[in-house]
């Protein structure tokens, strides 16, 4: 037997010890997760002999730098498979048998019920099926086109989950962009959670799914060491002009003949009398360690050049008219003379103006058509690379990909979004197209960070400052052209506010964003004119929040008046009044106003009103306030 | 030529005719957008040959009482080609040239942007891409194995909207359950919004992949009427064991040779120049109208029968420890006995429990395996045909399908989900399985309901409200047993709250919802033997939220401890203080707690403590806020 004591150039191990490999991986996804008392032994002992066979023989991975970048990366989109894929990390002697047995699912441990980045070698969160092979395009599309590396993307796929059209999102952009360098794993080991799968074992069917997409499928069965090893040598040749999903055909429980293919064992641990009679059917436990092979053209820089080039962002003239989604555009094109900013767009580029960096950067840009999930996930596959993705589209549509919005918090990714066409204000295409969930969407997603400008000026200096920061970021743009606020060497933090109008006897606060500030400013005016002095914010920073503005305002004036192009719940005045509470105390009068009803077509100016947000009725709602007080302090 | 003067038992159009009517939506759709001054002209024209044959001889329509059951139904899944739908409605006398005319896209007019059910023909929103078609399936699954009527289900789709996954997912469950009377029409025009689309012209591609999806694609010239009348006649012959995709190779503008086939005129109106000239091209107006075939099987009622048999809601001795999702479960089994009461569930029905539903009513259960947004779109489509959807997968995966939750809203939809496992409670799954945001998602959904039962009696009670509740309704459910706060008596009002603890003497408000109830009410038995009197409310209705109890408790106490199992934007907290700014002013102090570091795996008490939200934290933060009060009265 060959020798497997040491880490460093050992002999790729052999066919005979491979099988010895798959059976530990089982033996010890059993051990952890009976020891946690959960987990999800069944779905990993079915794709065991897989991995046992990519992880010895096939990924190429230095496990001691794992911030390599010439790497192969290895995603569990089937990420209930954990067990399995800690087993693995011992095997190559990543983490110790003691750390698998006492950390896996416990409090504090790094070894979570589903893998999460908090381990060096886990690229992105996963346990939210469908979202693995989609991240992996983007690790894909990077390397071919970017990074120009020959690693490979191996993405392990559950067959319940190719149930979620996310998964042909991928493969459709996958074969697309000729991504040969990317290889699912399809573990088809026909049962679901609650029973048999849709297409149960029928790979042909698969099969005919994957070729349409363009993909190269390779049947085999998942339990012949020799044949799946064909199977990935082929698979990661990179011949073919795009993906190759391996689909393997599978038994769920392999290797323990009370559970092997039966129902009712999906995400259970085996009790401890079952367990140790399984470990005695798979032959013991073992503590082999194994290497794959290394990598190739290791050594490199790690990170995306950023490039020397300086940023020169757009001017805009005091009073000019611009729509922020085109100071976007602008801002964008020109962030691109660093060569780590990519981009994409959900096939309104145009709309969005991601087309000026398309046209700019070309190279640098990757129409993802209408798939918005796909959108997302490429800008955590470009992220995980140190690319400083943005993705752009309609802010109603990121809807469609909350979910990878979630999970990318959960993958501490860092991701840059911005959502042109937003509430009320786009008018006449009616409420399909207007986001009027969005803050609410975005503030809720762990670390975010949510901006609203309302002018061209604050809009290119906010893009630029998110670039160099972290987390899942948005960015709202106005449709309609409103006139330049601020000179264009005005200071914009992120968490910052600006006061536009003050006073020492300002009497209300009104406070606005977006388009809603330009409302806010003209009510302002109307409100000056009948003697009412208002102090008026610019809330550009909806998350983080300028909580200290907003406590002297409340202290000056003891009155808000919130406007927002947003349903009521969740958004602005929200935000206001969780902000607040933070304090400890709130002592406010306070008018919020928002798209209560459900709008439909017109012009904007028609639908504003309709709405109650625009200037006529802030003014209103502020002299309510004031009234309110008075009829207190006389009755 | 035929006489179509008339609207009652006319001949059905010949195919000369039929090609002037198609003349006439292209003329027409030219007409109102040019008037209206934005809209899709091109991807109307494109269609328009499609829609001519469809209306007029195989859409099986009783236009003057569109609530007759055996209608067929149409859906625009390309919504954005509301002209020629709205077109079509003028050719069947529906509406008249001067509406269409003087409406299209204006403010209060039912012809919005993008279809709406304001229109009585109109069954589903749509105008966000890809959700047409899975409705559609919702729709035909309800024709085929519920009302058990001919009717047909055809939806006009785009080609760029195939590249969403939602699309797949429908076409698989469309497969999956043989919906023979659902027919998907593609109006392959090559173009999309910003240029060409993924597969241009390849229609043997489109033809792979719907093949392999389980559907009958049927090839046509979208311009040759003659082949189109045979196609939709085969396809509309419920021929085959699942559903037809009809790929048509079609010409974006076509007829108008100034935009025919040309890019840059997506979503863009003609100018009146322009829209002349393309008028003359197409041969003038046209004002004729035509009828397509009867529905068959018609008069029968309208609705599906509900039932005579009474619901007995399971019933919960105090004190006993039941999850509220077991609740969920056997409280959905005993609506069943409502024959109009139908349950699916995304693959984790033995969870969520649903599968108690799926046991004893299998004839009115849908598995929709992993697919949540096909999850959604199928209760919508079961909610057009009349029928009480419930749909159930974990908490965090409804955040899947929010773009389907948004517009369900606009589709004035009535649908009733149920969350389980939601929050850190959920314990050692970690992150990926916690919804952290479903409060604040759910909540921004126009028309919502948010509920949060704490205890299995609340649950039933409220599960059996829903059911006759309208819009999107939400229910949060406990993965763990909690002890049962209420006798099977207690009667629960949406938009309520209980009190579960109460004296005069009350120095702070304790409030929570779900599990965090459980803690409230343990924290304030702490607080109790130190002597502070503690209120408590259960805030089971988030909203619509119970405003006087709050009120009252603030006028009371002047002290909130808001604790909830969710990220602290958005929830319940927020719900609070939106709910008091309603009335104007608030004047409180306050304490909010909820999840804000991102969670790992432990067990439940350990992430509730370390979260803070567990009832010792609870209690010290009533006592800060008291002792804040204290320092400030002896400052």
């Amino acid at each position: 037997m060959v020798d497997v004591s040491t880490t460093s150039s050992r002999p790729i191990a052999g066919l005979d010890e491979v099988r010895e490999l798959a059976q530990q991986l089982r033996v010890d996804s059993i051990r952890c997760s009976t020891e946690a008392g959960s987990g999800h032994p069944t779905s990993s002992m079915s794709a065991a002999d897989l991995l046992a066979v990519l992880a010895a023989r096939h990924l190429r991975y230095d496990w001691e730098h794992p911030e390599e970048p010439a790497n192969d990366h290895l995603i569990f989109s089937k990420g209930h498979a954990s067990p399995l894929l800690y087993a693995v990390y011992k095997a190559v002697g990543a983490i110790s048998d003691e750390e698998l047995m006492t950390g896996y699912r416990r409090f504090g441990s790094r070894l979570e019920g589903h893998p999460t980045p908090e381990l060096p070698w886990v690229d992105v969160a996963t346990g939210s099926l469908g979202q693995g092979l989609p991240d992996g395009v983007g690790i894909a599309l990077a390397g071919k086109y970017l990074d120009e590396l020959p690693f490979r993307v191996w993405v392990l796929c559950g067959d319940s989950e190719m149930a979620e059209g996310s998964m042909w999102e991928a493969l459709d952009k996958a074969s697309y962009y000729h991504l040969s360098n990317l290889v699912a794993i399809v573990d088809v080991n026909r049962l679901g959670q609650r029973g048999p799968t849709e297409l149960s074992w029928d790979l042909d069917a698969y099969e005919r799914r994957v070729r349409a997409f363009g993909a190269r499928p390779l049947q085999v069965n998942g339990h012949d060491i020799a044949a799946i090893d064909a199977a990935l040598a082929d698979a990661g040749s990179g011949s073919g002009d795009g993906p190759t999903v391996v689909l393997a055909r599978t038994r769920k429980g392999r290797g323990f003949s009370e559970v092997e293919d039966r129902e009712d064992w999906h995400g259970k641990p085996l009790p401890a009398e079952l367990a140790a009679r399984a470990i005695v059917e798979l032959g013991g436990e073992r503590h082999l360690t194994v290497s794959g092979p290394a990598p190739e053209l290791s050594g490199r820089p790690p990170r995306p050049d950023r490039g020397a080039a300086e940023v020169e962002l757009p001017r805009y003239a005091l009073g000019a008219s611009v729509a922020t989604r085109k100071a976007y555009g602008e801002t964008l094109a020109a962030l691109g003379a660093r060569r780590d900013v990519v981009a994409m767009d959900g096939e309104v580029s145009n709309s969005t103006y991601a087309e000026l960096f398309a046209k700019a950067h070309p190279e640098r840009y990757f129409e993802m058509f209408i798939s918005e999930q796909q959108l997302v996930a490429a800008a955590v596959g470009f992220g995980v690379r140190g690319y400083v993705p943005f993705a752009s589209t309609f802010a109603a549509f990121f809807t469609r990909a909350y979910d990878f919005l979630r999970m990318a918090a959960i993958s501490r990714a860092n991701i840059r979004l911005a959502g042109s066409h937003a509430g009320v204000e786009i008018g006449a295409d009616g409420p399909s197209q207007m986001a009027l969930e969005d803050l609410a969407m975005l503030r809720a997603v762990h670390g975010s960070t949510v901006l609203c400008p309302s002018d061209a000026t604050s809009t290119a200096a906010l893009v630029q400052a998110i670039a160099d920061r972290d987390g899942v970021i948005y960015v709202r743009t106005t449709r309609g052209a409103y006139p330049v606020l601020y000179e264009a060497s005005e200071k914009f933090a992120i968490g910052g506010s600006k006061v536009l109008r003050s006073t020492t006897r300002d009497q209300v606060t009104l406070i606005g964003a977006g388009l809603t500030l330009h409302e806010c400013l003209a009510a302002a005016d109307t409100l000056e004119r009948d003697g009412i002095a208002a102090r008026v914010i610019d809330l550009y920073s909806i998350k983080p929040l300028d909580v200290q503005t907003l406590i002297a305002a409340a202290r000056d004036t003891g009155r808000f008046v919130l406007v927002e192009d947003h349903h009521p719940e969740g958004g602005l005045a929200s935000a206001v009044l969780e902000g607040l509470a933070e304090t400890g105390t709130i002592e406010l009068s306070v008018a919020s106003l928002a798209v209560r009803e459900m709008p439909g077509s017109g012009t904007t100016r028609e639908l504003l009103s309709a709405a109650r947000i625009a200037a006529p009725q802030i003014a209103d709602a502020a002299r309510s306030l004031l009234a309110a007080a008075t009829e207190e302090t006389s009755g």
